[in-house]
């Protein structure tokens, strides 16, 4: 794996980005920001996820208003997401917002943007330059391939930031083509020092939009690149955190929560395996342990195959083997499979 | 992207991997091989779903033998699965297998190894060396990383095949540690000609395994590595081969049915859109045409975000338009979103 990229970090709310702090997981709120008891009640259930920045849509001035109210009630830093109208940045600002998503495709002329980045200056607030494939700069240079005119209107906002003396930047530039996506970050990576945001634009639903934004998401990750990730999907926003958690504990980036090891199951399977992994799945949902299970369909591979499992369970038929760290410890009935197994989880 | 690594191709059956073919969909069966009946029907049902190589258990003589009956009624290539006994790889050569895999951990033996080569070799039958980290043979150099004793395995498998003049071989080397297969994968992918098996070993149940095994499988692809995938899950095999072709379209390595993009949602969205992402994409899974279908939150972004798509909808409050290619071609009313989209795309 490549080593992470050096950024120079900055700081939304409590929350560190860039430069060696943790990869940090964030999402969106999907309620309406003016329905303010609605939004405060999502953000406490995107904390009890592990989510760690939240970003709420800035539609109308009473949404920015609607912030300082989301911040009083909860304690994630709050980022306030602005298109089309500037005077929505400064309100939200003035609310109290941790952070500013702004994107140049929508917001380009330089009097509004010089506006809003004294306005954030001043408050020590940074800013997101969120460029998205779809909403490109009218200004954009057609001769050149989509993750090129992505960097560039990055580029050309981020030296109007920097011309006013304001380095409190993040970049991000999304599209739903994912080499598109890899090419813009990996090309941008070497040009600026600000953290990177990393995503993929309308990954669509759960069902192809997790593969979809891990693909994207684990490549950057896995080249270095990347200070924060949300996964988009159509789904409720906890499903993003979850699928970010698991993408950075595939690479070893992040540890949250147990980890379950399972086999495919195959034609030597002797009992009902993928039943017994579900179980077992269900009941690690309990636990915070950041520890590692095996369920195994194989008493002679088994216990070998998943040696690195703090505990696990080799199956045969009708019996099965506890084992810890590949050891065995016991051999148990097929009745006691789930009860027995989560017994060791307790234990350790 | 890197280009493709060159690869000498080999032939499973009427399939080629490696070489210039696309990279090709496989999964195994989890039915008792010796369950003649259950074996056939659940490859046609793997067929079905675009699955294009199948293994196959072969825990004894019975399952060898059974290969000859599952080959007579099934169109798929079969690959023998075999552990432990050279003596059901030359029974599932005789009952007309289309490839081995064997394990070096566990048939270590030149002697017994060699008997199966030339046995393989006459009929022209390609083995994969299957190395897995959690069975490494006995005699590993454990000073060596876990990645370079998964490759030392294999090369030394590979030796003993070469100089009794095999070359069918294809190789692959996997671990639950994403990293750690990543590793082993570029490192034997610049010292062998032939081509590369890639996948997670014991990657877990869907919800996790998917996005453990999109990690490594899309990190190897991105590099250039890996003729043939495997998505392993504790789950049925079907849901193994839709996350594969999933993964070669977010990369646009294979075409296969149609692509969903769907805007995750924000507080600017007024319908219901997760619902009906949903259900667009229940009715896509009725259509193998490779088109692009959009479902969008938003009618001022919504039509330009999504203008690579050959048809889409953008929803605002009470309404929606229609748009093709980032045109707007009509404007209805919520209640016939799900029916006009559809019948657009069926017009295409």
């Amino acid at each position: 794996m490549n080593p992470r990229r050096k950024s120079k970090p900055i700081q939304i709310g409590r929350v560190t980005v860039g430069g060696d702090a943790p990869i940090v997981v964030q999402s969106m709120t999907k309620t309406d920001t003016r329905d303010v008891m609605s939004t405060i009640w999502h953000i406490k259930e995107l904390e009890d996820f592990g989510c760690e920045l939240v970003r709420v849509a800035v539609p109308d001035e009473q949404a920015a208003k609607a912030i300082k109210t989301i911040k009083r009630e909860t304690s994630l830093p709050v980022i306030a997401d602005i298109h089309f109208d500037y005077r929505l940045a400064l309100a939200a600002l003035e609310a109290g917002a941790d952070g500013l998503r702004l994107n140049p495709g929508n917001i380009s002329e330089q009097e509004k943007v010089t506006t809003v980045v004294k306005a954030a200056r001043d408050r020590n607030i940074p800013i997101r330059i969120g460029v998205n494939a779809g909403s490109l700069p009218r200004t954009a240079n057609p001769e050149l391939t989509t993750a090129q005119q992505m960097v560039e209107a990055a580029l050309s906002q981020i030296r109007l930031l920097e011309n006013l003396d304001f380095d409190l930047i993040k970049v991000s530039l999304k599209a739903f083509d994912v080499p598109t996506t890899i090419e813009a970050y990996r090309d941008i990576a070497s040009k600026i020092p600000y953290p990177l945001h990393i995503g993929i634009t309308e990954a669509g639903t759960p069902r192809t939009g997790i593969i979809r934004s891990t693909v994207g998401i684990s490549t950057l990750l896995y080249m270095g690149i990347g200070d924060t990730i949300r996964v988009s999907l159509t789904a409720h926003p906890n499903e993003e955190v979850k699928a970010a958690y698991e993408i950075l504990k595939s690479l070893n980036l992040r540890q949250y929560g147990p980890v379950l090891v399972s086999c495919p199951t195959c034609g030597r399977t002797e009992v009902d395996l993928i039943k017994l992994a579900e179980a077992v799945e269900q009941e690690l949902l309990k636990t915070s342990k950041p520890i590692k299970v095996a369920v195994m369909g194989c008493v002679v591979n088994g216990p070998g195959e998943a040696r690195d499992a703090d505990v696990g369970i080799a199956c045969g038929k009708g019996r099965g083997v506890i084992f810890k760290k590949g050891e065995q410890i016991k051999t148990i009935e097929e009745k006691d499979f789930l009860r027995e197994l989560m017994a060791e989880v307790e234990r350790l």
